[in-house]
């Protein structure tokens, strides 16, 4: 393997390696859940309605059921012959020159064929009074018009949302097929990390990969069975890698991936067929990536920076697709600053989105105008990245850039 | 009260009374919970980093940490007085004339100013030879330069995305102070509902209200706290009721608010001061607001679309900005076909957006070129609403749009 930049596979050639070694996670197993526990995974297969929905004939407002016939010529005067509420079995039928009353969603009496809504009728003691004709079929709702028994209601792999939970609810489904979400292991690694809340000893400092990890999985809808942390000791990863593939669909590293004296993920991992190379990008430039016993791992730097940015645009995108979400929003806009960037490698600065103050600002969030470099180059700013809302995507060739050029952004 | 039409108070009206209602829950009071849950949560106040990040002076590459002074005139031959690791104590300082290597994120020793990245050098034997001169902070990443102890790191209010998580964790913090989450508790009411997977007898329809409005909070950052279903009987909603205000910090009832002879949750709540009248809508008319014991309490009607669509247009906007998640996504585009719709009545139907298929489509969700309406104007419809991706706003004036007209869509 070599790192030479000269040999520096490209960006978008690492992204499309990452996302074939992701594939086979979309072939993932099914598994029955309650539907409120549904919102936000995928469907495994279609689901048919077992039932029409309506249900039953019935009436689509508080009114009166009627023959439209008997009140061709209006006004007409009808006795009231009872009342139908929503949940009656509604076996009584109508009675010949009669109305029944009848409530939103109640069956429609046998007989009728109409209702005509209570604002449209005139009371009078036990009778109403209907003004106008009617046609027949007017608020009434025939069975099976929404969904007929047996026919598609939610297609194969849709990402459920509330108004699919509601169908699902409504044809009185308790349980639904989805597809198992993906679990992730997270492993940071490094002799200098300690977890949070400790005293940190001289050379040391907070391990916030694995929590930063997790977090950016969880919110690309993969599950993290677990985060843990690893010194350099190869023994003590190879242990934890063994642990990581057996509970999860993927694994990602942070660390140890570069040419230094302790690179413990690189020298676990190389053996064992991985392989570990340079990206023309920064931040994020070694990386690895291996399948061991099936499960595909991806190794990233140990920079926070560098980490963060490592995920967002090798694996985020990926992920996102397989969980059936939408992909990452991307736009073009003037940079807010001058800028450098290194020739050869592709470079995703930290910038913060100035978006537009328009009439519409109240509705919708208002369209991205331009974008400002908020933190250094350094892959260790990581309160720095904190602040920023977007990565601003310099190609490869470019070595600067004047206030005003157009640059692809892409949102964090 | 009145219900006729002519009376009927707007969307916007209804929307702006809703969201007044709600503007005491952004008060709500804060909770410690550990990083890693802090996840999507609304910080509560500043966070200010309790320590410098760098916590230390470190090499920000693999290499080796020189005086620069002693490199100006290269190239330079320098002995290699030994090895800091990540994690080093770091206190050996660098004997003149020398060099100690470094690995990246390593404490530079004192009397180092600068650090010669590996790619830059020669090794021969134990020593190694500096090819051009260096200036003095080259790959030092000084302590404090991304943030100081003491500065501000996340602003009060900030939705935590995974960045924001990693900057937390980069500072050693175990837990964080966030906003509680918004309470909701959930009434449906009816004597026809029964819950999924029973058997339906004449007269029954499935409760998909409860199940649709539970994933509806959820999917707009409100925790729901219960689910319940209440019968006609103004006892048994009333015991309900009284719970759900014990539990939650508001209340959404549906059914039971309109004109019918069975109105339960108009029939308990206006004597405690609810309010129920007619919003100029379809769907969504008939509408109740009350506020029992300081607790908001909505009340839509009971037409499964109604009570989502209600939800949609007077209280998602409000609950997402108090649960600081972007505002509902708003565009207008051409309509797909000819419509009619109702004078006097804002009306929301159900469409599809289509969108346009550019090269970046791969890249970021391409943006709505038009909108179909994709299902009945029927507030029973809910199977057409669940493959609806949008509400498209007919406004109430509007009695006909041909195709192509612009008309503005709501995403779902």
């Amino acid at each position: 393997m070599s790192f030479a930049t000269t040999s520096a596979r490209t960006v978008d050639a690492h992204r499309e390696r990452v996302t074939e070694m992701l594939r086979p996670l979309a072939a993932r197993p099914a598994e029955q859940v309650a539907v409120p526990a549904a919102l936000g995974r995928r469907l495994a297969a279609e689901v048919r309605s077992p039932i029409d929905l309506p249900v039953f004939r019935n009436s689509a407002m508080d009114g009166y059921a009627v023959r439209a016939a008997e009140v061709l010529v209006a006004p007409v005067r009808l006795p009231v012959a009872g009342v139908v509420a929503a949940g009656a079995a509604g076996g009584d039928p109508l009675p010949p020159g009669a109305a029944l009353k009848v409530m939103t969603g109640a069956p429609i009496p046998p007989g009728a064929d109409c209702v005509v809504p209570v604002e449209d009728v005139r009371v009078d003691g036990a009778a109403i009074i209907v003004e106008r004709g009617r046609a027949a079929g007017e608020f009434v709702r025939e069975a099976g018009t929404d969904v007929r028994a047996g026919a598609a209601l939610i297609g194969a792999g849709t990402l459920l949302r509330p108004r699919h939970i509601a169908a699902l609810a409504a044809v009185g489904l308790a349980e639904v097929g989805v597809l198992r979400e993906i679990r992730a292991a997270v492993i940071t690694t490094g002799d200098e990390l300690v977890p949070a809340a400790s005293t940190l000893a001289p050379g040391q400092i907070y391990d916030s990969n694995g929590v930063a990890l997790a977090a950016a999985l969880t919110a690309n809808g993969v599950r993290v069975v677990s985060v843990a942390h690893s010194t350099d000791s190869p023994d003590e990863f190879r242990r934890l890698l063994r642990a990581a593939t057996e509970a999860a669909d993927v694994v990602f590293t942070s660390g140890g991936v570069s040419k230094g004296d302790f690179e413990v993920v690189r020298e676990v991992l190389a053996p064992l067929g991985g392989e570990f190379g340079s990206v023309a990008v920064q931040p994020g430039g070694p990386q690895g990536w291996s399948v061991v016993h099936g499960i595909p791992v991806l190794s990233f730097p140990g920079n926070p920076v560098s980490t963060m940015v490592s995920f967002e645009i090798f694996a985020r995108p990926a992920l996102r697709e397989l969980a059936g979400l939408s992909p990452v929003e991307s736009h073009v806009v003037p940079l807010g600053d001058a800028i450098r960037s290194p020739a050869g490698r592709r470079q995703f600065l930290r910038g913060r989105v100035l978006r537009s103050t328009t009439p519409d600002s109240a509705l919708s969030t208002p369209a991205p105008v331009a974008v400002e470099v908020i933190s250094g180059a350094g892959s260790h700013l990581i309160a720095g990245m904190a602040a920023a809302d977007a990565l601003i995507d310099v190609p490869a060739e470019v070595t600067a850039l004047p206030e005003g050029a157009p640059v692809r952004i892409w949102l964090l």
